[in-house]
């Protein structure tokens, strides 16, 4: 099948963020093609958006149904293969559902949906149409976070006992929503946002990094959610206790108050024998510190690393690496599926590595709990 | 009176590690001369150890009690001024009580004793006595700690929301109190290291220093203590999520199995126009990080600092200045206020600056109520 | 103009590495069209790489020779607006001669060509022709580059006295030209490199970036170089010393024998208030000294910079940009450019920048230089 | 010999730096004993120095003649074992010289002296007096500094082929000698500071810091010396090109005018196999790369160690060690010895590390050839 895969987008007009990343990272490496989109609920946006793709006009429609419905007519060679949505929360669960019903795969920012019932109907609509779908928890697609997965499940640091995964930012330390600033609005807004705030938002990135990298699942939390902005309707600073299911204990905090703070993801996991600790902001280092002897920073590209890591870097070491070819590992691997799928070929292991729609739904359910424990002023299962 | 203060000190003796220590930050800045000890409660060892300090052999005294009736019955000319008591926990009490009663001033390592009784004891004592008391919270003396501190009382930061300590350490990754480690053997032995393990012997150092730089009193406490180590008597793992008196909310967790880790305490506050973090490992920087605005890296010696930071540094920029200083600039602040006490002046308000009784008391309560925590599961106001 | 701008590639077959790089910085931004290449010498490995890259067999050519001629004859509407050439340096010459004779613009990988002679023709080739060309000394698309360079110009540093160039690698430490490695191989043999081997690789870069920065002029040099490995015939390694047009001195060196160094590109430069410091393996800071202050951290999307970092960055603050993005802003640059041109407008001055065929002169003229200052042994005038 | 050394210092008054930091070195570690001074020239300033130090009024004197011949008098069990000089550059020769002529061991600052004529006399001094001499380069005191040596020795990088030492400084980018500024005086003027400024007062740390860890010795250098600040009479810039005994290349400079940097001497070395990098402002890293393989952060009492490394750190890993610990080093090293000495036995070659005489005549004859070289602008043998 020697063509590009088509992808239709929804959401990111004009003045949005996400989009943008989306369209950069789905280009980056020559396996994907914008063949169409609704990027706004006002046609006018959507058009003038896609006039600015270079996208022919018919292709840009003025609502993720109307897409669906003229894609779906249009002749195979010609139409898309999957919808990337962009969107706010709130718009995840109509345009996935719709887009499943319609026979089209799926990539999906996070967080999956606003609760829990909707992404259990996700969940089982993508197990009955079998279509792929990917959550673009983009964070995972870094070659040294694959390198920390694969040393953990090889046994290299032994059992792990302890896990602390953050994510400051600062950016809403003020209230922006007050202002015209369209990225603080919806986010700060339960009805577009969901439950939660800083913890769904980021908290969910830092448990979706922890579970990929450990292999281990949550087994119970304890939280304390604030609002610390008057006027905030939703958290914007969360820690939360964890225990894990083998007896590993961890650390969670998300917070959008940490005044100064970028977007400074980063994991630290111990075990027996060692520890490892990855910082988002500078990804290309992989720190290892062992019992006793020198620590190890592993590097993209340098010595002996596992194939994982391998496979998701493109150029030599010392050529930095950032977040859109973290984001680019997740496309790609989800081009490299949908490609073998419609050649009817298995996809190669190394690539068949993406979040999916069961990531979503238990980083809907962390949301709850989070939500309940902090509510509740007590330790709650997960 | 052109003297050195005089120093009588309690442990330390061959083999022991923090005795060394103490004598190394005394012996610094050539204001305290040791003069005598009770270096160890097997006599032969305390020779052995005075003799290896080139003390004469009469000031070298079998136990405490010892010294201190001696040491009374000298002329003032010749008498230690005040002790250093740097044995395992469980001695501090009587040996500070023993001092006090006596009428020496006392340098006391932390924490204060093994509970919550011997702490308020110790309290009135000291103020029923007027005698100095210092507690080696040795963290609090570096030039950075004390920036970060006046920063933050000049309001710099805007009202504190969120502060993060941590205290990781690898060295207790495995049952090394099974072999003959004499600093791992009486640390997990509850007898003489108190109620709790790790959150007693690095968790206090985490404590203090977050009330330390932030003024703030921590109002409530929500931990989950763990010992890891199989056949372990204490914990050796501790994550606590902290309320503040101000609203604040916070993280504070110290371990001794974060395999790999050296002795990495750290601590980061948040306020409302911006953020500090500051790490023990490279303690000549404190980050500065602002709402808006470029990071500022202060340094040891630097430009304009507040002067409690310039008064805590002894040498030009550039000179990294480490543990040892800032474990000096205790017992010269103490000699100080010492000095200014026999010569009937007021002490500089610069130098008397060192941890208090109170200090320890509220530590021994930190350990107290986290420990309570634990077990039950749930929320304690301290 | 509703379209993309329509590139050729010469060079970057399959097992190249450079023309990959091209292909991922050209196509992020999605204002580029990759339409057409001679991707090798060897036809049919140029006929498989197109159909990796799934253009059509009918623009896929066998030579530049051919591509040229068959592109002019397109219609507008469908012809390539320009060519990319990556191919190793002893070809640059030629398709770029080609190239501007037939009328396409060109972007060329650096350095410029293999002699002064080649040089000054295309230097003059381009004024004549009035075409768009491009040198891809890719480390100046830097947002924190642009800022550094803005801030000196703006006299912030105030007269620059010291620079401190450096570009250290390590993986030419053995004969790596003895085995099958193609990268090592043309790059170590002087009829396809030139007549420097790290000092025109890499060292080009160090001296580009330099310039581009202080926009000074370098005015004399003192060279070393040497070849390390055995029966390596150019350079490996070699140490500059540098006098500029304004009394600045400076160091630079390259090295391809640092061994485990993987692309350490750096520059400090200092002025008579304040100094900056950039590191190409974590581009997104920029270090700024003060003579007496807190040292600065400025970062990629952070606080007030100067229009050109920020019309150089595509994300937020903390989302770390890397080699791909900055090698990007070559691209977009250009295409921004030549977009203007065919619309008869004037380029934006944010955008209208990007390396040209004198700072390839300049980069030609210094690798002589260096050479014949090695070989005299003494400071030669540039 | 149950006793500490006792050392009488010459220089070192009230507003003096040097001296307070030797004196500080000489008593963190309880081995040494400041018994007398003559502090100043200024006969009441030493009086006065004396009495801040607690010394008894008739062991300070008003000249280093005087000292001298007092202490001579006095029974050998009272009398100073060895003078540490601490003045400038100009008063060392004089000191020494009648230190050693009466039979006093020597500590003495660096550089050694004026000239080569005085270097080669004292050296022939020691020679013949066989009394104990040791230079205060102080920063091959430093443990991880040991680590590379010991490494390097032991082939662990193979042939040496690459150095490059730094030291950058910033605190002379102002005419401060224009100033009451003592420091900035005395190290401006060439009659109290010798041939040269910046390359003598810091470039000679760092020659000695290269020697120390490569064990190479520098055969040839090209230099270019600067006075950057307009009625400077020395130089406030060097910058040097190295060729060493073994073929290897290199590349030195210094620096006081590098605005904003503190103290930052590094050096990094790179062999065939691997090349490490230390950094004195982060001194309790060495951070070791090979050719393929993850790079190694060895630390300070982490992990297995050279012997020579872990018998130079004090305290457990993590707990940073600084200037002064590693300035203690060389006078702990040097009582070790002097005891040695005194009790007739041999020293323990771990400890019998400190600088010598002949490492200040190495010192003296790079400044020679360095300012040599810069004038007539051309390659010299050293």
């Amino acid at each position: 099948m020697n063509r590009k895969m088509r992808m239709g987008m929804i959401g990111g007009g004009q003045g949005a963020f996400i989009g943008a990343v989306h369209r950069m990272a789905a280009a980056l490496d020559g396996q994907i093609e914008l063949v169409c989109g609704a990027f706004s609920s006002d046609a006018a946006r959507s058009k003038a958006s896609g006039e600015d793709l270079f996208l022919p006009a018919h292709r840009v429609y003025g609502s993720y149904e109307e897409m669906m419905e003229q894609e779906r007519g249009l002749p195979e060679g010609e139409r898309m293969d999957f919808v990337s949505i962009v969107t706010p929360n709130h718009v995840h669960f109509g345009a996935a559902k719709a887009a499943l019903l319609k026979g089209f795969h799926v990539v999906c920012d996070k967080p999956l949906c606003l609760n829990m019932e909707e992404a259990l109907e996700l969940e089982a609509l993508v197990e009955e149409t079998g279509l792929l779908f990917a959550l673009t928890h983009n964070y995972t697609g870094y070659p040294m976070v694959k390198q920390a997965k694969a040393m953990i499940q090889d046994g290299e640091l032994g059992a792990i006992r302890k896990v602390v995964a953050e994510y400051p930012q600062g950016w809403l330390s003020t209230f922006l929503e007050g202002s015209d600033q369209k990225q603080a609005a919806w986010r700060t807004d339960p009805a577009r946002s969901g439950a939660a705030g800083a913890m769904g938002d980021i908290g969910t990135h830092a448990e979706n990094l922890l579970e990929y990298i450990t292999g281990l699942r949550i087994d119970a939390v304890c939280a304390d959610l604030t609002a610390f902005v008057p006027g905030r309707r939703l958290d914007d600073d969360g820690n939360v206790l964890l225990r894990f299911d083998n007896g590993a204990k961890g650390i969670l905090f998300a917070s959008q108050i940490a005044a100064g703070e970028e977007n400074n993801l980063s994991i630290r996991v111990y075990g027996e024998k060692g520890g490892i600790e990855w910082r988002q902001m500078e990804p290309n280092t992989l720190t290892v510190r062992w019992l006793d002897g020198p620590t190890q920073m592993l590097r993209t590209g340098v010595g002996p690393l596992h194939p994982s890591a391998q496979a998701h870097a493109r150029i030599p070491a010392g050529h930095p690496e950032g977040y859109l070819e973290a984001f680019a590992n997740i496309y790609r691997n989800f081009a490299h599926c949908l490609r073998a799928r419609l050649e009817g070929r298995s996809a190669d292991p190394l690539y068949a590595d993406f979040p999916s729609v069961s990531d979503g739904v238990r980083g809907m359910r962390f949301i709850e709990k989070v939500v309940e424990s902090s509510r509740e002023e007590q330790w709650v299962r997960v």
